[in-house]
């Protein structure tokens, strides 16, 4: 007998915000896979980890494998490829496998590599969707994120502030992720558009999550990894 | 003593693609208010109330509200201000109050609208984050929705051609949602685009749920209510 490899989404960072369909699936599964990373220090962290740890999940159950963070993705591919073969020798052995992303496993998460190489090899994959940031940080801000006929856009940190603008011009709501890598044009569309709200978040689902609205705050915060911006 | 009303997101349709927050919520409400429309024999159904009972919450909890459904939206307005009346009243007498939309609450949904009214009467509110449709179909068909530097663009069902033709030309990932409403457009694009790939679903996170990317059947299908696309 075997099962289906389980990709869970666990959403935003707060615990509960996974969707009860994973955690039933975290719940009997034999070993479930979490994304880890190396801090300044060398040492090995992983918020998917802490996550469903939070979820009273029995410790015995986590394996963590590390993800090399680079734009160079060949070193995370090697990573994905390990875990491939190790995930795949436990599936033959019956072993029900879960393996996890944060937010949601097919929104800007590499790990569906590792689903589709199980697809193309004709393994039997679920996946189970989860929370996307930018849902959760208007949940958080009581936001009407976007409303009636208009259209959303989604950036992954790199718009110049021409883009930025253009994009606020159109009408669009756009959600900005990784901030950090966009301060600049931020700032300048801040100055440019004194109609146009910025909402402003880090740490969303976490202890440390933070909002603000206030266009002077925004202005001189520096911003973390995990910030994002919504714009309406 | 009073509690928040709160907002809860039920999520696509599929009752345990709720949050384990959102269903804790249900569990100790004494009262959920659920939007109901009306079909062709007169009858309200709520797909919102079904998705509540299926969680295996009393029943002597749902309150199903009638909800217009036309783009004119002042029966809406009426429908939402009685609703709050209603709902502010029961608040007062310390009743734990819970008011529930499909998909997200804050994702294309008129919810938002009492919502709104209960921040400015100064009365505690709380929204629970929940799964768009779209972030389910991915799911659904194990797609990469958006991957790297992608940007993606969710529009609600009113595109032309010309438009959607331009979108895809500029490199953006589509989601279009309402996709009975834009049958032409999509008709067009799929004939311009032979290298696009068209992600056709419908009645995401039901038992009727259905998906295909054969180019053929899509040309060829009606389109029902519950219906998106995601163009890579």
């Amino acid at each position: 007998m075997t099962y289906p490899i389980s990709f869970v989404s666990l959403g935003p960072g707060e615990p509960e915000l996974i969707t009860v369909k994973g955690l039933r699936q975290l719940q009997t599964a034999d070993i479930i896979y979490c994304p880890a990373t190396r801090n300044r220090q060398g040492e090995s962290i992983s918020r998917a980890a802490d996550i469903v740890r939070a979820l009273e999940i029995s410790e015995t159950a986590i394996r963590c494998f590390m993800l090399p963070m680079s734009k160079d993705r060949t070193e995370a591919w090697k990573a994905y490829d390990a875990l491939y073969n190790e995930a795949e020798s436990n599936y033959a052995e019956g072993k029900q496998i879960v393996i996890v992303a944060e937010g949601d496993a097919g929104f800007y998460s590499s790990i569906q590599y590792i689903y589709d190489k199980f697809t193309a090899a004709g393994i039997a994959v679920q996946r189970i969707a989860g929370i996307p940031a930018f849902i959760a940080a208007g949940a958080l801000a009581g936001l009407h994120i976007v409303k009636q006929e208009e259209q959303i856009v989604v950036i992954p940190g790199t718009p110049s502030a021409d883009e930025l603008s253009e994009k606020i011009n159109a009408g669009y709501v756009i959600v900005i992720m990784k901030l950090s890598q966009c301060v600049e044009a931020v700032h300048e569309c801040i100055r440019k558009h004194p109609q146009t709200q910025f909402h402003y978040f880090e740490n969303v689902g976490t202890e440390k999550e933070y909002y603000t609205s206030d266009k002077k705050i925004i202005a001189d915060k520096i911003y973390p990894y995990f910030s994002l911006m919504i714009i309406q």
